[in-house]
């Protein structure tokens, strides 16, 4: 078993919680069209990848009482919320294998349900009466939607760095992953330097999970049922292509100021991206730093007390990086 | 002077900090995209009646402590962001006399700097540390969202009737007039009789001006800037017509059928409508309904003990009324 599926089979009972916590509060009285558009998307199997990290940080720490399936479902809906967003913005037609919402109803309904997610999971959180968490998650929140605006302003923008590219990140994928961890150590009670050391482990897991993602639009070709070439296509100034345009000759810089600034995409475009990305070693130096990631996420989690969850999440580190190692 | 300019005036040290409050938190140091969106909407002079709600309440109840500010950006920021969200929905071209953001920019940025600035209420409120007011401002965002949701579905909807107009209304305008006036209760720590009646007033306050708005749009004809018939041109089934095709015959409902549902308006349907709509005194009863909504919402006001500020508000509820009477 693969360790999201070893963590997901310790942690069943809880899980069900969660699942049944999401679906009461994904309900609404007035207004059906919410819960079938949420339904879509959370019955779509994603891998409760997030609310998974919660839970786990929580029993790791020893915590005992309610309040882990309040936080996990908060971070699930927070999640969700991002999601139905992100697909109006992108204009996106697929997710998880599925028509998106956006597609199937329209982006109206994809706007203003998930903005009924982000006022839900708020109730949640609020439920837990910890303000530590509270502003932790509200903070998550603000550098989720201040990192989805840099990505949207920083597209189409060569003179972007490895720095913003970061920033990017952070904002998009590990800020929830980040706080998803260190409110299960937070609501626990733990000292502070356990508290930073599961922050820093959610950092950076969330960190190198978006680079491999990055990478595999470019890497492609594995059972990952991704489409080489995406972000290229929407002129996305990831990590490789980052790199490349850093080492590029003049007539290279030409290339990347026609297809990506300009969005002139021609035939065979894609095919000479990928030649000079692997000409520059950029995939090759991708890789490196998803691994280096990965590899602080799992010297952060080492820092806490042995157990069989702390063992799994340092597998898990692993695993996120397994589909470019 | 008018009452909100009245109001205006003797909030002015207190609205000074709120503006700055609200000028400090709409910055970002890595999207300067959020602050331009929000400046544009912000600075176009809304009248801010919201967080003056807020400001004044606590002041009534005898506040003293420095949170009311906090509250009071709050307010103000979840209702920009619903704003900007409803301007991406609606597909508006203008607000406030100016161009919408989504025409200025795009829908991307309308839909993402609102939830920044959802992101950044929650953290606002959150520095109050008090879990109440948490509480009541979560629950409003989820009931703002569903209201706009069943809107939505509503809207081409004959089937509509006005218990489903009263929460659509509760939802887009009046969750948050009573948040914003119950509050000021909470965080003064006035007994539960007095958080009631400052809620109830907020609800009818809200409810009055909402169905006055609806009004305006068939009645027109004043210095507003209202277009007559957008109503009727976006379907939607506000008040007076959900009375006129309560009492239509069956030659109407068919008019009514073919330009509402089918979406089939024709040169003259507008007018045919507004003669509808008076033939069965729909717009008088609309009228009366508003005013019975503010008559309650100066009753609920009037068990505050006596002031200055209170009789400010309850002459606000006049105001709110005026345009119709």
């Amino acid at each position: 078993m693969k360790p999201h599926e070893r963590l997901a089979a310790d942690l069943v009972a809880e899980m069900a919680a969660v699942n049944d916590l999401i679906r009461e509060r994904m309900a609404s009285r007035h207004a059906p069209r919410i819960p079938e558009v949420t339904a879509h998307l959370v019955e779509a199997g994603g891998k409760r990848l997030r609310p998974m990290l919660t839970l786990a940080s929580a029993k790791l720490c020893g915590y005992d009482g309610p309040y882990h399936v309040h936080l996990a479902a908060t971070v699930e809906f927070i999640h969700t919320a991002t999601l139905l967003h992100d697909d109006v913005v992108d204009e996106s037609e697929r997710r998880r294998g599925r028509p998106t919402a956006n597609l199937l109803w329209d982006n109206k309904s994809s706007v203003l349900v998930g903005d009924y997610l982000f006022a839900r999971s708020f109730q949640l959180m609020t439920e837990t009466g910890n303000l530590r968490v509270l502003r932790i998650l509200s903070d998550a929140a603000a550098t989720i939607a201040e990192g989805e605006v840099l990505q949207l302003t920083a597209a189409q923008d060569l003179s972007t760095t490895e720095d913003i590219y970061l920033q990017v990140v952070r904002g998009k994928t590990a800020a929830l992953f980040s706080a998803a961890t260190e409110v299960g150590g937070v609501i626990a009670g733990r000292p502070e330097e356990d508290v930073r050391a599961l922050f820093d482990y959610g950092d950076a897991l969330g960190i190198a999970f978006q680079i491999v993602d990055d990478l595999l639009d470019y890497w492609g070709g594995d059972a990952t049922g991704k489409n080489v070439g995406d972000d290229f296509r929407e002129r996305k100034l990831t990590l490789p292509l980052i790199k490349a345009f850093a080492k590029a000759d003049d007539a290279e810089k030409a290339f990347w100021k026609r297809v990506i600034e300009k969005g002139d995409q021609r035939e065979g475009d894609l095919e000479e991206a990928l030649r000079l990305l692997e000409r520059h070693g950029a995939l090759e130096e991708t890789r490196q730093e998803a691994l280096a990631w990965a590899e602080r996420a799992k010297t952060a989690m080492q820092k806490l007390p042995s157990s069989g969850l702390r063992d799994l999440l340092i597998e898990l580190s692993d695993y996120v990086v397994s589909r470019v190692n």
